[in-house]
């Protein structure tokens, strides 16, 4: 064998590991799981739910600090209020090279009109930064929800 | 010219354009805007905040529907209580291949505790499915919040 075909054999294989975008497989995947999830919470069914999530996934719900890992997810569905007509509407689905997503935690000071001082507020968030066509990135999604508990409703009458 | 040699640049030129996972560059990009956006929140200067996000930005902020554009964003933030000390802790960053995020809306009727009737909801969310090791997608990271405002705090006394 002459060392150009070497070349060209190392080449080959130097290149096969590249890496790959999503296939549409891989959005079918994505979308069946969606619609089990809708599924399950009608079912009331939280194993079933817990089971879509990955091991070390993070929960973030509204007024309440994020929930780590699938079997604290699961304890946490558990103690969800009954849930009917539940649905999830997928808008937008992104993936692949120039995306990055960012999980955190904000804090801030808060002057509320008519308040005499600020209100601290602790939260989470995910953004979501696209490359744009001239190289920059910028927040494309941002979501976020606070830590702290709503006080709770006056009672019924 | 051989023809081994032609096939090694062939190889070559077939590998070049792979796709691309971000470079410390890019992540170096996101963490300056980061930061960026913690300063110009605590100057109060929304114009410098609105100018990091992409021309059609999602923003979700929690008991309000989401706000469409870097226009709408910015006249939105001018409407934010004036804020100091905001922070913001990036705990994961992720992207690039086996990684896809999803923006969309959710409904349920919730049962809550003590009422007699249940209680819509609707918001938005956002998930970051990831591609495990033995190839099915598992939801990561996933947040909402609602699009119900919150009642209006008592009257101070």
């Amino acid at each position: 064998m002459n060392r150009a075909i070497v070349i060209a054999m190392l080449a080959i294989a130097a290149c096969a590991p590249a890496p790959q975008g999503q296939t549409d497989a891989d959005y079918a995947a994505i979308a069946a799981a969606e619609s089990e999830f809708g599924a399950a919470m009608n079912a009331g069914d939280m194993a079933r739910v817990a089971a879509i999530y990955s091991d070390d996934a993070v929960l973030m719900p509204p007024n309440l600090p994020a929930v780590h890992g699938r079997l604290a997810i699961q304890e946490f569905l558990a103690t969800f209020p009954p849930v009917g007509d539940y649905k999830l509407v997928a808008g937008e689905t992104k993936g692949g090279a120039g995306l990055v997503t960012v999980r955190g935690q904000y804090s801030m000071n808060l002057m509320l009109p008519g308040a005499s001082a600020a209100v601290a507020d602790t939260g989470k968030f995910i953004e979501v930064w696209l490359k744009q066509a001239d190289g920059t990135w910028r927040l494309a999604w941002d979501i976020w929800n606070s830590d702290i508990p709503l006080p709770p409703p006056p009672p019924a009458k």
